[in-house]
């Protein structure tokens, strides 16, 4: 009989689109959600932790941030109910609101309402991978159900920025951003686009890409069309001359505000951000600040309100949306959240998804240099606004919400461009094995070490070869290596390396300036715990 | 043309065996593992985070803990690729271990050696949901890769014993029980079934139930078989007198060491554990317990290592077994982790899985009170052991790893069933709206009292009806409410209601003790935050 085949070995990679994490970013990872927790908790929002599988039927076939509906999930079907039928249909959760929805309309005779709650954790995509995008990503979330004030939504964006500077971005290096989808829809009725479904959400699209094209960009693609960087031509909105003016007059609104120290105006064609956001940033820190800032900022936004209030016409939706920017504008002033934190920007679209009311995001205004070395703005880092209809697929009942996410992996990202956070961890001591029949006392020295507090660790790996041991304490970053041959343990002492001060000496042309400091000790084995606790001191450790 | 019907509403229900936590059950885990990856981190351990899905090919069609390799995992087939063919098959991962062999595998090149990682959060079992049992949990890993030392081993449950302490289980609460598997195939080998698969299994599976059903229940189900409690015949794995003898006799070794205060021995045969483990374990915190225990644990250990070596025979991976248990049991004294912490136990048998070598398993010993009122101790929380074979899958290559699991939702309930950690957290202060128009003002306060470091917020509800504001505080088991009508305004006072004062009030029959303690004050409102702070230092916050 022939001898079966055996089965090629698998290979050992993730699924496209997805990845490992390794060390110090997780820890970091880990350490930021612990900080945004923190502010979420401390502005009354309690942890909901939901599955991470759901119902298809649950979830709804629907993703807040692209034009198709019915892609986007990783799903399969349960395996066939006995007694006939097939079984459910379950899915990955593509976010974190969806699930708030199914757990409120669930569980909403035992919650509170309002019902404030944070939800950190993986979401999924099923969408194609490319450099840069994963199909597997956090979010940390904070939604408020049941208010319908915009006292919730203002609270949100303040809390927002609270969170930013509590992960290390300083004030002035980021923006709160917000505006109100009803003045938006209020616009486009104005403009006659009231009904027509397809055209407002192209000039949605578009007022999106403002920043991005600049004035001259939005006029080609409201109007015939434009040539883009890549040398593809993108069919235009073909809206009329008048319409074409509104909107731009829209966009330049903001420059209504910008003598008001409000929003950056100018971008160039190419795509290419003006630095005028972080220039403006440092004007709000610098001394030259005017004392009369709260009263520029009330008058840049009256300035602002007013110009809208043109463009939105009769519109009653308008009108409202008007009203709900000028309340939330008085209410973050009233918490102390100023013009160098908060702004009214009427170019905030937030795709073309479920919010309903008061949009926000927040986008980080200092420069990074990008993989071929030009200077480039970082950009947003979270988002949210107002949703009403999502508890209503399951109950029939509107429950107004009102929500932000932010994008974690993002924001961790930022700090390592700015150098506020470092890469690696510091690595264990390592007690080094010079006799490996004396593994227990090798064992005892680390647990005397991890009793005092000291991350430590023995070498498991072969021991055979001392230059590997060596190797490895260097691999890992370690501080210190310890050893005790047979010659140390019969005189009763340990030798301790310095392994960061034995780099600093490798590096160094000149031996003459370390001379008087030797990178290794050999101290009695009962004082190995307190030097090893000095040098690490020295170590700033 | 006839209305389209409208789809009906989806569900609001969690998918069957999933579930979601709320407020302190997620607060108290993340808490929880932190600390747990505090101790890992100090001996040595690096943060790995591998991605929820995995390809099938690479997770390897088969469970650590069950019989039937092919099911438990939640699958799905990706989109055809273009161009044909199918797409890969994906999958959520079961555990962490799968991920870390194909972690290893893929990036071997660059993780030192030994590469010792730890893991943490959920994985998914696609398996029938009951009480209790879910298809979402938490793990809770820490491995060593790379290393064939049974110092490995010995580290892993020093590690286990020290983080269960960390985690609130004090010392004499649990009890970490070692065996090797070499052993047992020891065993089997001198029983002759070295070459019968099937039988040595159900022997290991009744070993596995040796605390449950006692010596008579063992000797049942090795010869003709039992009739359990439910009345059911479970049939016989048919062995012979003498066979049994030497199961039997594997099992009552560690009688040889109670007098050396090793083991719990007597389980009766109603199932109902006995409580000789908790009185041992209060024995050796005791007054009386004699100088001499370390040395009556050596002769303990002496006597089963002894008594074992009469049962393995001639077979020389059981005397290799023995070899690694003696080894551990040395280096385990050496880090001073005593037998009121990590005991040998031959009837730890740990699955029908990959173990290759050491096992060990964590359980509770302290009784708990079941729904039915009865006592029952809590039993194993976490487990582990050496698989030699995991990473061979991918490369070829033989890597030895160990490594252990901990049950986090099991341990939590643990805690929880001991009264060590409270079900509810602290509410936050509410600021109440008496005034709607006066929002603004109402932010300012929850805008101090943050930035004072107290959790608070306004009422964002409905507030017409001041009855229900103070029914969400209540609710939200918020320890103070502020209030601040249009009186107050005009004097410049605010009201702060003690609500944790004003429930012991409310609940005493008589108010004589409360008199001169008011649950609700007025104070100057530059005075607020301060008054509250007192309130709250007061109620032990």
């Amino acid at each position: 009989m022939a001898k079966q085949k055996k089965a090629p070995r698998p290979k050992a990679v993730t699924p496209k689109g997805f990845r490992d994490f390794f060390g110090a970013e997780v820890t970091q990872r880990a350490e930021m959600l612990r900080t945004i927790a923190g502010v979420y908790h401390r502005y009354g929002f309690e942890a909901l932790e939901s599955s991470a599988v759901e119902t298809v039927e649950a979830l709804g076939k629907f993703l807040p941030d692209v034009d198709r509906p019915n892609e986007g999930v990783f799903a399969w079907q349960e395996a066939d109910v006995p007694g006939g039928g097939g079984g459910d249909w379950l899915a990955l959760r593509y976010d974190l609101t969806a699930p708030l929805a199914r757990v409120y309309a669930q569980h909403r005779n035992d919650l509170p309402t309002p019902y404030r709650r944070y939800a950190m954790g993986p979401v999924w995509r099923n969408e194609k991978p490319g450099p840069g995008r994963f199909r597997q990503f956090y979010q940390c979330d904070a939604d408020t159900v049941g208010s319908g004030s915009v006292a919730a939504d203002a609270e949100i964006c303040a809390m927002l920025a609270d969170t930013l500077e509590a992960v290390g971005i300083p004030r002035g290096d980021y923006v709160v951003r917000v505006n109100n989808r009803k003045v938006l829809n209020g616009v486009l009725e104005a403009m006659g686009l009231a009904e027509d479904e397809e055209r407002s959400a192209a000039v949605m699209r578009t007022i999106d890409k403002f920043d991005k094209v600049g004035e001259a960009g939005v006029r080609e693609l409201l109007g015939k069309g434009r040539l883009d960087a890549s040398g593809a031509y993108i069919d235009g909105v073909g809206l009329s001359e008048e319409q074409v003016e509104r909107v731009v007059g829209y966009l330049k609104a903001k420059e209504e505000t910008a003598n008001y120290l409000v929003t950056p105006t100018a971008y160039d064609e190419q795509g290419d951000v003006s630095t005028e956001l972080r220039l403006q940033a440092e004007y709000l820190r610098s001394d030259e600040l005017p004392e009369t800032v709260g009263e520029q900022r009330v008058e840049g936004q009256s300035a602002l309100l007013g110009h809208l209030q043109g463009l939105v016409g009769d519109s009653a939706e308008g009108k409202q949306g008007l009203d709900e920017l000028a309340q939330m504008a008085d209410l973050l002033e009233a918490g102390g959240y100023g013009p160098d934190r908060i702004i009214i920007d009427p170019s905030v679209v937030r795709g073309l998804g479920y919010y309903t009311g008061p949009v926000f995001e927040a986008e980080l205004t200092f420069e990074i240099t990008d993989e071929k070395g030009r200077p480039r703005q970082f950009g947003s880092v979270a988002g949210g606004g107002r949703y009403d209809d999502l508890v209503k697929r399951f109950t029939g009942q509107e429950v107004p919400a009102t929500g932000v996410s932010i994008g974690v992996d993002r924001l961790l990202a930022a700090l390592h461009a700015k150098g506020r956070i470092q890469g690696e961890t510091q690595g264990p001591v390592v007690v080094t094995v010079m006799d490996r029949d004396r593994m227990a006392d090798y064992q005892k020295m680390v647990a005397e070490l991890r009793a005092a507090g000291i991350r430590a660790e023995v070498y498991l790996g072969n021991p055979k070869n001392f230059g590997n041991q060596l190797k490895y304490a260097d691999k890992r970053n370690s501080p210190v290596a310890i050893i005790e041959g047979g010659d140390e343990k019969e005189k009763g002492i340990v030798q301790i390396k310095d392994l960061v001060l034995g780099a600093k000496i490798a590096e160094t042309a000149s031996l003459e300036e370390w001379k008087d400091r030797p990178s290794q000790f050999e101290v009695p084995r009962d004082q190995m715990v307190a030097k090893v606790q000095d040098i690490l001191k020295g170590q700033g450790q």
